[in-house]
């Protein structure tokens, strides 16, 4: 029994949970490091020695940051000490963004940190799957020209955040509001194009991406990010990591039944819970209600959106019955999430997330009316402020994870 | 970068691993457990030594079985072969399966096996939580001592699959319609008097074990059980293990919602996908529509419901309307759970399952309904006969596996 014969078990490699531990963390110490991810002294020390031979981590003074270690204990916090960092400028990717009629391109270091980006006003719908697939590689084309400066070299990776619904194992967007043609392959033309990494989720999935590699956002064990918006996107992490279903395309929460034959949803069907709570549906609504002569419910402005909230909260009670409807229709998805899951956490954000002081009495209401009383103590409910698109940053982060392994899940034998 | 420092990643003992490959798939030769296990035929032999040496495999004569090999190619098809087996006696355990006026009790061996098993009617709701236990443990006692002659030993651990929501981590049952009272702790007390592992799940969830654990039910991969009975209960494999929430009590496919402020469920909400699918719904729809006068819809009896099935076959269209329902509301159900999770099968059945063949072309009308067209093309939809209760299996399955892992999980050294 004693007997040490089982070393040849698959598991990932240890090379890549150091990598991922430093992005998520920051600077650590060896120990702390080791801690982390149950690695000994010995190999801690044997593979960030390869890690720095080969350019991705560096040696750094500093002071660990309170969040090192697993147990949320540092042997050494509070002294000075020698740390490892990942070196920033040890490889490039290039994030891209597609929403209605906005294409964002960024560009992310080794550290998953956005250094640059720009956005785009394109008018996307007029877009088919070619020109799609042009302007997309143009654009960053241009960008990484224009960025010579900072990144001489090519990115390893290209991460994509689509609205909509997007199937990430083929690669290939399903159906997005932001184009009018459906199935468009899209990894595959850039990644002939660029080479590396390419990589495609839709932004619920990616934003659940980010929050798992951001320690302040507490994005371990199992959670799920509910992100309003112009539909209603969900992104779900299981054990640490995000779960795309076996065909690519989970998490679709906002075409969850609300009621059957309810109001039609963008989908095509009806009584989608996001038919009560997307942009375009509260605009939809809206503008039954009030006068909105610009009104375009295929592409609610912020603005728009943001003059209903003002409206509602200054004692529009009709406006606000439709945020207040909206919430009780999200407490009842919710619960329904529930149910099937249980997960830790449920989170809330989104730039829809803007009406949620309006919401949440009625998220809580529809919550009680829907669950079973007895599953009432589980999850808790957290709204995360949309002061940033972690979309982008979950974009970058994705195909920085997707090239570790690219390096390291076939080790090269010397 | 070939250095081979990092064997001391954390990782499953190969030795559950063989255990468990031996118990779904059967005698197997050396050869075919490495190619399954990933282990190297060195490990193999040692390991498997170890496991002969302490009585819990054999050597056997015989031909492997076709499904031997992870990849279904066996290297030794066809010709007889030393191969390994568990020895049957190695352990017992005690399965315990408790429904509304129902109590199972079955003893298994240590390759899964049910080898005996006795059925007790009695007034479970005039229970309490004291004599609950009182009773079960009576039974589970009287059981080990009418068996001593095939089972001399002590039960190693007790496996119970409860109607209703269970939370797993904590060994509670939350409700279940088989009791009156709710939060009735189970496994502590039952661990206190037997000793070994105690492990208690709802019987969905067993349902699913005893799938994941049978070669010939395919419970690979991601899948989801529904269980249709009583109520509508489902269990969750993701990556090949029984997925169960946060909070222990996932899964609960019946307590989402068809239909805000639709039928009460026996939850105390309404509209619940229970409420028009479950045996004591369509029972209490049925005594509205035809005299039955001995119809107690709190315990509807199987001889009730198969008349009910037969008279809606025989042409009586209100009683099939009630089922065609059921199927409908079944369907979009299934909707919602791949709109959120997309796993690769969807396997019904249950003892509700007996109306398959009316509710099957309304399940896929409310697929056709309630689906984004895009998300159709997945997951299959299979219907699982009930013609063997899977529940008292997988629970006994489940303490054999909790059991391994009480043994190899931390090792004594020698």
């Amino acid at each position: 029994m004693s007997r040490r014969t089982d070393n040849d078990t698959p598991r990932q490699p240890s090379q890549i949970a150091i990598l991922r531990f430093l992005r998520i963390h920051g600077p650590a110490a060896r120990i702390d490091i080791g801690n982390a991810t149950g690695l000994s002294p010995a190999t801690v020390t044997s593979l960030t020695a390869d890690l720095i031979a080969q350019g991705l981590v560096k040696e750094t003074q500093g002071t660990p940051s309170s969040a090192n270690g697993s147990n949320g204990q540092s042997a050494t916090r509070g002294r000075p000490k020698v740390l490892l960092d990942l070196v920033p400028g040890a490889a490039c990717v290039i994030g891209v963004k597609l929403t209605i009629n906005l294409v964002e391109i960024a560009l992310g270091n080794f550290k998953g940190e956005i250094e640059r980006s720009i956005q785009h006003s394109i008018n996307t719908r007029d877009l088919d799957e070619t020109s799609l697939v042009t302007t997309l590689c143009d654009l960053i084309d241009q960008f990484i020209t224009d960025n010579r400066d900072i990144a001489p070299n090519p990115p390893v990776g290209v991460g994509i955040a689509i609205q909509g619904v997007a199937d990430s194992n083929s690669g290939e967007i399903i159906w997005s509001p932001a184009l009018r043609n459906r199935h468009i392959a899209i990894t595959k033309p850039l990644r002939e194009r660029f080479g590396g990494v390419v990589q495609m989720s839709n932004d619920a999935n990616c934003i659940a991406t980010a929050i798992t590699q951001n320690n302040d956002l507490g994005g371990n064990g199992d959670f799920a990010v509910i992100m309003l918006g112009y539909g209603v996107g969900m992104g779900l992490v299981l054990n640490g990591a995000v779960y795309n279903g076996h065909f690519g395309a989970a998490a679709e929460f906002g075409h969850m039944k609300y009621q059957p034959d309810g109001p039609l949803c963008n989908c095509g069907r009806r009584g989608c819970i996001e038919a009560y709570i997307g942009d375009y549906a509260i605009l939809r609504d809206a503008s039954g209600l009030i006068d909105m002569p610009d009104a375009n419910s295929l592409h609610p402005s912020e603005k728009q959106m943001m003059d209903l909230v003002k409206r509602a909260r200054d004692g529009h009670e009709d406006l606000a019955d439709l945020f207040r409807h909206a919430g009780k229709v999200l407490g009842y998805g919710i619960a329904n999430l529930i149910a099937l899951l249980g997960p830790e956490r449920i989170l809330i954000t989104g730039s829809g997330a803007r009406a949620y002081d309006l919401m949440e009495p009625e998220i809580e209401r529809g919550l009680r009316e829907a669950q079973v009383p007895e599953l009432r103590s589980g999850p808790k409910i957290i709204h995360l402020p949309w002061d940033k698109d972690l979309a982008l940053q979950g974009a970058i982060g994705q195909s920085l994870l997707r090239h570790d392994e690219s390096m390291f899940a076939n080790p090269p034998v010397n």
